[in-house]
Order: C-alpha cells, then sequence, then structure tokens
C-alpha cells in the first residue's frame, strides 16, 4: 500500500516553519508497511488544496493532510475537502461535548469561533482528537482509498496519527518493509562505496541499499520489500562483517539513545562541560524521557569565567595555551566530572565561527576530551561548514567517541 | 514570479531526515519577491523525478530540486535531469580542477566514484560549488523558465542559493512581496482573531494576514502583494496599537535574537540554570555568532546535586520545597547569576514529563525565574503536551517574560 502527505499552510511556504511533521509520519507509515510515495507542500488555497489532494488519490491508496483545521479565517481544509468529498457541514454533539470539556477551566477560549470547529462533513468518519479541539476527518472513496485529515499542531498530528490512523490502516496493509540499519564513523561515502560495492551490486532486487550521511557519519540502511525479516538481517550481517573498522552502531537507533542505554545498563552516569557546542550535547543527552538516570548534567561554559569558576579550570593553562586547547579541554571534562560526581565526562572546546579563527586555530578546530575516573581521550577536530554544521558535527563525534568508551 | 521547490531523496520518504533546506529557500525566494508555490518531496527514482520536474515546470517560473547529487549509486539525479532536458553527461575541466583542489589535502577521498562528479550535462550552465564537490546545474527552458539542481546538503544548499541562484534569479523577479509580523503572547487564537476581525475584514485585497501559533506565542504576518512597504507598514502600526497589550515583539526575529540585541545595547549580560528546558535556552541564547558578548553560559542542573553543588541552592530548600518550586527557582537564578557574574539570569525548574507528575505537581508544570541584581520575578506555567512541547514553550515563554524586563 503507498501513501501521499499533504502539508497544508502558506506558513511552510514563506519558510516561517520548518515541517517536522513529515519526517515523523513517514517513520510511523513505514513501520507499518506502508511506503510513503510523495509529500506536498501547498497554500491556504482552496483549488490549490483540492488539484493537490485529487492528484494524489489518483496516484496512491490513503491520503493524509495536516494543517489548516485551526478556527480562524486563513484556515479553509475543513471545507475544501467537505465540499470535494460531496458533503455538507453540520454540528456535531460529540466533538461539541469534547471541546467545551476541553476548554471547562478555560472558558474564555470558548467563542464563535472556537464553536464553527464542532462543525464537521456531514458524509465522513469523525475521529476523537484526544489533546486538542479540530476534529479528525475520515472519508473512505468509492474506489476504496482513504483519506485523512489531521491537524498541524505537531503533538495533536502524533497523536492522531498513534490513537486513530494508524491502526486503521494496519488492518489494511499488506506488504512489509523491513529497514535494517548500521552507522559506520571515519571513511568517506565514495571510499565506502567502493569499498563495499561488490556486496551493493550481489544484493537480491527487492533489497535496496541507501547512504545516509550526516555529520562526519554515514548509516547504511537496508530496506527490503516483500522480504523476510530474515533475509535482511543476513545481508545486514554481511555489511556489519564488511564495515567492522569503521563501526559504530548496529541499530536504527539515536546515537544519545545508545550511549544512554549503555550508561543505564551499566549503572553509569555521564555530565558534560560544553564550550562551542553551548548546549547541544545536554539537549541531545536529556531529549529522551528517562535520562535523569545517567545524565547529571552540563556546564555551558561559554565565557573563561566559567571555565574557572564552575570547572576549576587553572587560568595559568586557560593564559598559557588558550581556551581551545588539549590542556583545557581535558581540565574542562576532569572539572565536570568531579564537580557533577559522575563516572564519565565530555567536554568540547572550539572555534565554531564565523569569528574568531587564527591561522594556528581557523575556525573549525574543536578540541574534545572523553574522561572517565583514570584517563582521559581528547583529539582535536579540523571541521568544515558553518557555525551550526560545526556545533552539531562536533557534538556527535564526541557521541561517536564516547560510545565504546564506555565500559 | 512562482518557484517550485523539488526535494529528492528516499531518506525524505522513510522520515530520517526532516527537510530543513525548504524552509531556508521558502525564505530566501520569499524576500527577493519570488512566491513559492509547491515543495514537493519524491524518491530516488528516474520516473518520479522526472514527472515531479515536468509538472512543475508547467505551473512556474521557476523550478529548484535539491538533493541526489552524490557520488554513489542511489543518487540519480543529475543523469534524470539531464535526459530529461535532451543533454549528454561530458567531463569539465573546471569541475576537475576544482574537486582536485577542494580533496588536495584529503587525497584518498578521490577514486572513481568521486570522479564521476567532475561529469556534467553538455546543454546546462554549471554553477560553481565553492564549498562541495557536487556541481550545481543551471538550465534555462525554450519557454524562458529556470530550472536549478543543488545539493541537499544544507550548507553546500544555502551557499548555492546565495552566491548562484539568487543573484540569477534577483534579476528576473519584478512583483515584491513584503512582509511585516508582529508577535504577541497571553491570549488564545480565535479570541484574538475575534478582537482584531474588523481590522481584518477592512484590510485592502492584496494584503493577506496569517496567523502563526507556536509555543504560546501567535504571530502575526501582513503578506503584501505588490504593495508599497509604506501600505504594509501603516496596516502593520493599526495592527500593533489593536493588539498593545499581548504584544511581544514587532520584529520577525527569532526571541532569543531580540534578547540578545537588547542586552548587546545595554552592555548587559545574562546566564541561565535549566533544570527542566535541560539545555534549550542555552541553545538559544548562543545559536547566532556574537552570542559570547552577553551570554555567559549555563548551568544544565539536572540533577539535585548540581543545584545545591554548582548554584548553592540550599538542600534544607530542595527537601522542604521540591526542586520543582518558586523557592527553588528563585534560587536557582541567583546562583547562576552570582557563579556567572552576570546582570540577568534565567531559571526553569518543572516536570516534562511523561513520567514524574504527582496530584500536586502534574506533568506540565513548570516554575521560571528572571533575576537582576535587585529582584527576581517568578511564575509557574501550567503546560500540556509532550515533553519537547512542555520544554519548548517553557523556553519560549521565560523569553517573552525576560525581553521587557531587560532595562
Amino acid at each position: 500500500m503507498r501513501a501521499e502527505i499533504i502539508t497544508i499552510g502558506d506558513e511552510l511556504l514563506i519558510g516561517q516553519v520548518v515541517d517536522t511533521n513529515s519526517a515523523f509520519m513517514a517513520e510511523e507509515l513505514n513501520k507499518v508497511g506502508i511506503e510513503l510515495y510523495q509529500i506536498t507542500s501547498v497554500h491556504d488555497d482552496a483549488a490549490h488544496i483540492a488539484s493537490a489532494v485529487m492528484a494524489a488519490l489518483s496516484r496512491v491508496d490513503v491520503v493524509i493532510t495536516t494543517g489548516g483545521l485551526g478556527p480562524t479565517k486563513d484556515d479553509i481544509t475543513k471545507h475544501v475537502l467537505c465540499e470535494l468529498m460531496g458533503g455538507h457541514l453540520v454540528p456535531d454533539k460529540s466533538v461539541e461535548a469534547h471541546i467545551r470539556n476541553l476548554y471547562k477551566d478555560r472558558p474564555a477560549v470558548l467563542n464563535r469561533l472556537t464553536e464553527t470547529q464542532w462543525l464537521v462533513p456531514d458524509n465522513c468518519t469523525v475521529l476523537p482528537n484526544r489533546v486538542g479541539s479540530a476534529p479528525l476527518m475520515y472519508w473512505q472513496t468509492l474506489e476504496g482509498k482513504h483519506l485523512f485529515s489531521l491537524p498541524g499542531v505537531p503533538y495533536e498530528m502524533e497523536t492522531a496519527m498513534r490513537e486513530q490512523v494508524l491502526p486503521v490502516l494496519q488492518k489494511e496493509s499488506s506488504e512489509q518493509i523491513t529497514h535494517r540499519t548500521i552507522m559506520v564513523s571515519g571513511i568517506p561515502e565514495s571510499a565506502l562505496a567502493i569499498h563495499i560495492e561488490d556486496f551493493e551490486n550481489a544484493l537480491p532486487e527487492n533489497i535496496h541499499l541507501a547512504y545516509l550521511p550526516k555529520n562526519h557519519t554515514i548509516r547504511l540502511r537496508l530496506s527490503g520489500y516483500g522480504v523476510p525479516v530474515e533475509t535482511v538481517e543476513a545481508e545486514q550481517r554481511k555489511l556489519i562483517a564488511l564495515t567492522r573498522q569503521w563501526l559504530v552502531a548496529t541499530e536504527d537507533k539515536p546515537l544519545e539513545v545508545l550511549v544512554g542505554e549503555k550508561l543505564k545498563a551499566l549503572g553509569k552516569t555521564i555530565a558534560t562541560a560544553e564550550s562551542c557546542t553551548g548546549g547541544k550535547l545536554a539537549m541531545l543527552l536529556n531529549k529522551h524521557a528517562g535520562s535523569s538516570v545517567f545524565y547529571k548534567g552540563s556546564v555551558v561554559a561559554y565565557s573563561n569565567e566559567v571555565k574557572e569558576n564552575v570547572l576549576k579550570v587553572n587560568r595559568e593553562y586557560l593564559e598559557k595555551y588558550g581556551a581551545v586547547s588539549e590542556q583545557v579541554v581535558a581540565l574542562m571534562a576532569f572539572g565536570v566530572m568531579k564537580v557533577l560526581n559522575t563516572d564519565f565526562a565530555i567536554a568540547t572546546s572550539g572555534v565554531a565561527g564565523p569569528d574568531g579563527g587564527t591561522p594556528e586555530k581557523p575556525v573549525g578546530t574543536v578540541w574534545i576530551a572523553i574522561a572517565n575516573r583514570k584517563n582521559v581521550y581528547t583529539e582535536c577536530l579540523h571541521l568544515r561548514g558553518d557555525r551550526n554544521t560545526i556545533t552539531d558535527t562536533a557534538a556527535t563525534l564526541a557521541l561517536v567517541r564516547l560510545l565504546p568508551r564506555i565500559a
């Protein structure tokens, strides 16, 4: 079964909002064996929405729209889809009760605009939106195709997908898509492609290999279409054997999750001292629920004052070697490990740019340190790119270096 | 003039990558007066790429593709577009010289796959890719339409847009789009819509108002199409007068940039002490170059140990009131202000969930504190949503509360 997503909203087309919904939906659809064929982003414009929906319905079995369901004038998705599917808007008692209940401690929110939210098309199935006021709509067409309309608010869309849309689709879907991913680091993409060329050429026709390079790591994803899981896993084992010297992970989980799992299994803790990465490692490490078990915190030591006062980095070292140096980054790691009383620590210090580079330490020079109670590993990275790329890559490579050192 | 973006890559359609490129491109195109009509994400599949490009060229004047230009087997964009436009791939001496120069200190990268990168269509203009190896391609069709093919790597795409694509398009574009945005907070979207209904109904036909709610703030964006800047700004002034009591900002800049500008203008500094926001404020405040002038750092105080040892929060207070309390969050703000020696501080402490809620302090309870040398402002937020929504909203509202207090 194949699906398309249509994201609706002027905000996407003037760049005020990054579409994070589609990636979430794509992943969830894939998990239940539905291939996402296309994503289309269109304006809050009746003709544009209608033509995009019709085109998608002509190509695939499932069309999911997001956005344009708010109570204000610029939100027209409900009206457009209702007319397109030949229905009429009618008040719905259960949606009204839900909305009144949702706002019972905020009665000021209820007004004649929110009241339009309990008008729904008379020819669709209204699915409950547990966490928001916009009703979720579901049509089955005469040709047996499925059309869903979900809100654009990520939390509401995610809840709707998990609780309403996927259970409906799971019953309909048949072909199984199996993904198996490994992550490597330390080899350029093209050199890797040559190294595993024979393997790639020998892959069965219904197993596809993709390269996903990011921040000096490459994920290699094997996708099997209608193939037994075991067949895909056998190919994954061959790939692991071929890439062992650069192998970082054999599961498709974010690095910070792998780090967290390993620390939790060993009952160990970690802290971070961040200069150039400025909170990125902290954000990554406590992004996921339950992180407080292994992650104690970070000192974002942007100024030398913090390095001295909080991390107890000797001022003489700062003056002699500079903040971006092997000596200082090692002391930062030991300092934060001591202050926060942890088993491991990561420290970063570098020149993220665009200013601040010197001939000896150009933009992109980043020192990282990984410390445990006995030792410290240090490395000088020479990175390219803009400020954001440099700090993202430094944070990623710090986790890559940490992972095998957790023991 | 109207444009479409086509993003190419299986990774977008299985959800492994969030498309951040389109938002950047959309914003840049808008700035030079080009309306982005549609974004389409397609697979690394020849027929799919070709049909999407042809459909887009039939609708608009400018089509920009991103992605699929790497050296590996799954990257086919160059071949597809070359064939579609009726060209042949031929080696290009200047691209070859550029690539050899790019990798001169990494000769291992040069191999027969990277060598395919200097093959280019013989009927396109090759634009220089200053920061990467994939050549940028530009075709003008017989109908006078423009087709660009850019890499999917964000840094390369951004450099290509700024240095190559926009200068070409700027010469071609005529209609002026003017956006003026204000930000408000503290009023629900529908109540705001009713409050400004007469204003909205009285807007000239070629000025459009959009509501962009996010994290308990709403940006109101006025877009004028082919209208003098002064006309749009006159409407913006009316809107400001109408919404003064909820007004946060009158410029379309991220909150952290407004905070940074105000601090820099006054020569003041700030630090943050983050429990539940866990590095989000740090990331925001040092996201932009030059932040080290006003931002000294953060203590991400995930555990009580950090609150005690680094922020010097009295243990008795932690035991008596709990970490999520007015008393503790105020002490955290004063603590970090003292340790990092700043003029202002923000502290956060809350229950981000999904675990850890109690009847007295359910998930979504977040205390924030804004301190200066003399006073501290505290507030208890009651937020809804998942872990990420709660921490994003808490960080946003902390900056909203801080902004008018910078003096």
